[in-house]
């Protein structure tokens, strides 16, 4: 009833995109609230476009009506940048019923999609012509491509394949005036002008809207294998890091590590879960993949574990037998999130650093966190390979999780995060900022790139429509 | 005499980076005319700055004073892009006398550097930390690394590594206001913000001065191989792209194809080069590295070329036997160029195409060319494995080169280029905009795109100070 021009804008919008397509009434919490229930919003519509035309018809309704619009994949983001605030005044705009592949080039190894197309759909399809999607994250059930570029998502296979915005050649994206930009490509040497496409690449949907990727595809590789091995530090897991570098080249797709502490909540909380290793302060997540077949990659892997071996650099290890083993070894990782959960509310990072400057910083910043808050307990593990850390904090023994973190939450980010910051890290490494670190990007980011930030926003989205409050 | 306040400028110049650092007088045609001799430039003076300080001083001294800037590296672009206008009131900035490596992190895999640091002395710095920096192309013994990443080079090795976008993880940028972003960063994964970095990289000077950058470095492959293959066709020569990509993984660095005309004119002028293969329409030149030993890596690429040869399609192939065989493959590749200076003028041209369109753009170009100019000849190479040809126009024999260029020259680029367009390619793959392929690039861009562009640039350069009259 504050928005006079509402009703215009809705029948507007029913007209565009047909009137089951436009939802004002009834429960929208599937697009208002983020899945891990942080952020509570009410949109005034949720509109579901069909097509780049219909999102761009969308965005100039939404223009003239002086109305805001925020972009929305699969609804998986940790940051609340996918979701409405509370005013009841925004658009979400889904881009759900998005979800064609456009068409597969085997010989160029790329694949033209629709934003909305589910990740695992997408990596399904590269499997079905034989070849290799390798982005893959643990919402990839659920999470869309459109939303994987605009936050630039990362996963497990960054080391070998690189991050979301490597793996995209070319963007079609609908801009704050409502126009179609067609920056599909299928090429990978393009120099002709300003590189817009890695602009809208983690950009949150502040800049325009993501509607169709052309994506880079792999063949697929004949054998994979992992293996789990075990290090008395963290120095250790960086040696191992830069010897399993140089002996298996881009063979290695990916090495995670994980604390002892977050593999003993998987003991606890899991204890079905079989631990191949001994417990120990660290444990390292080898995969090795490449075009040979199994038996010389076994022989390659196995010679690189010894090695370590005799190094002293680790002090047991394991190689899959099976796939089912393999798969066995991902599950204990994964199972973290998981066991955290069970053992109660924790205060998560997603910080990067240089891998080099790994071990220094979780020496120093347990320290500070243990003299801050004693017995305080850490769940630290994550892509070492790509210097990616999920350092989350567990308050002590016996406290009340959630008064600890009412409480203490922004004096233990304040010590991780000013850790961070002095060797040179990201307060976010592959989650995004979002609403949830917008104060940080404006506090901890040059005054120079904020400044620079501003007048792209401002130069490409003048009137402020486009998920505004997120990133800035 | 036309700028009165120029003696100021000057003279502030002097004061801020010492008088021998500022050159107005003099012969300084080797900062004013580019290395092909296309351009011949006048500058109101060479500025030389030491540091990212004085870079930021210099364009804030230009500000003042209403003066452009034109930044240069090592003065090897082949698009006009470094060199100043005609008008004597540009100031040229060299980056030249900053040519320090900063620092090595070996265990991050990462060198950063200063924006005039030589290509060839960053491969030999990180081959002397016993690592590899891959980015290679023919000016790597003068270009400089803030060039290569002001026009995101290409090179030999994109199909492994990337062009030098992909190489870079961090910048240090002088911008239109003076101010000096430390964008420098050692990190894999960061999603905090608009990604400035890549919008700097490729934008040629015209929204910030690049002064440094991280790079990422390799671990040195153990061996690699080189190999030639003849093929009776593209199709075949894709074929057999695809097959070894399949085959070798990561493993193939290198995919690069000759015509037959290309390998006559390297036999014709150089015939001291020995050619192992007999003349064929295709010849291919394959490098596979990895982290092997020889023995092995030299088994899989003669498994590849013997399943080739099976599947049809190739005639015949020679796998190097030494180090020096290996060079002597890679010098008939490289003497191309010289060799058809050596026939005279070309229209020369470096498109990009998805590689599966690249057999059909050529049949369908070499015919209408021959069409339009019976007789004409194709010094067709490149690299097939990135999807980019240098698909130079040679006049018909006995005709004057000189005098064909100046009539036909924009009729060849017209036919070329619209045969590009028809196919989703890039007039542009690796060689940039500049002033040479400004009008292309607003010709055949999408208008969303040129405005966008433009809306970037008059946010980051809202006084036209940086490298006026380039890309846009």
């Amino acid at each position: 009833v504050n928005h006079p021009s509402h009703p215009a804008l809705l029948s507007a919008l029913r007209a565009a995109l047909g009137p089951s397509h436009v939802i004002d009434e009834g429960d929208k919490s599937a697009w208002e609230r983020d899945w891990r229930k942080r952020w509570n919003g009410k949109a005034l519509a949720v509109v579901r476009p069909a097509s780049a035309a219909e999102v761009a018809a969308t965005v100039r309704l939404c223009a003239q009506h002086g109305v805001s619009i925020v972009p929305q994949g699969g609804n998986t983001g940790l940051v609340g940048g996918g979701v409405p605030d509370d005013s009841g005044t925004q658009v979400l705009l889904s881009l759900g019923r998005m979800n064609r592949v456009r068409g597969i080039d085997r010989a160029n190894l790329t694949m033209t999609v629709d934003a909305g197309c589910v990740l695992q759909a997408l990596q399904q399809a590269a499997d079905d012509a034989g070849l290799l999607f390798p982005l893959s994250l643990a919402a990839e059930g659920s999470c869309t491509i459109g939303g994987n570029l605009a936050t630039n998502a990362g996963g497990t296979q960054v080391l070998r394949y690189g991050n979301a915005r490597e793996l995209c050649l070319g963007l079609e994206v609908v801009t704050a005036q409502g126009e179609v930009w067609d920056g599909l490509s299928g090429l990978r040497k393009d120099n002709t002008g300003y590189d817009l496409r890695d602009l809208f690449i983690g950009s949150e949907g502040t800049l325009g809207i993501i509607t169709g990727a052309t994506l880079k595809l792999f063949p697929r590789p004949a054998a994979s294998l992992t293996a789990l091995a075990t290090c008395g530090s963290l120095q250790q897991c960086v040696a191992l890091l830069g010897l399993a570098q140089g002996r298996l080249g881009a063979g290695l797709t990916g090495f995670e590590v994980m604390n002892e502490f977050s593999l003993g909540l998987v003991r606890q909380h899991f204890p079905q879960l079989q631990q191949p290793l001994p417990a120990s302060p660290w444990t390292a997540l080898m995969e090795y993949a490449d075009t040979d077949g199994e038996a010389n990659a076994r022989t390659r892997f196995e010679g690189l574990l010894e090695s370590a071996l005799e190094a002293g650099l680790i002090d047991d290890a394991a190689v899959a037998e099976s796939l089912a083993q393999s798969a066995s070894m991902w599950h204990l990782r994964e199972s973290i999130p998981l066991a955290q959960s069970e053992e109660g509310l924790n205060v998560k990072h997603d910080i990067a650093l240089p891998v080099s400057a790994i071990p220094a910083f979780c020496e120093r910043t347990d320290a500070a966190l243990q003299a801050a808050f004693p017995g305080i307990r850490l769940v630290n593990f994550g892509h070492l390979g790509d210097g990616n850390l999920h350092y989350n904090v567990q308050c002590p023994p016996g406290a009340d999780a959630r008064e600890f973190l009412a409480r203490h939450e922004p004096a233990v980010n304040h010590i991780v995060y000013d850790a961070v910051q002095a060797l040179a890290g990201s307060f976010s490494a592959e989650h995004g900022v979002g609403v949830l670190k917008r104060d940080e990007l404006v506090e901890r980011k040059s005054p120079v790139a904020v400044g620079m930030m501003r007048a792209i926003k401002s130069a490409l989205d003048p009137s402020g429509l486009l998920n505004p409050g997120r990133v800035l």
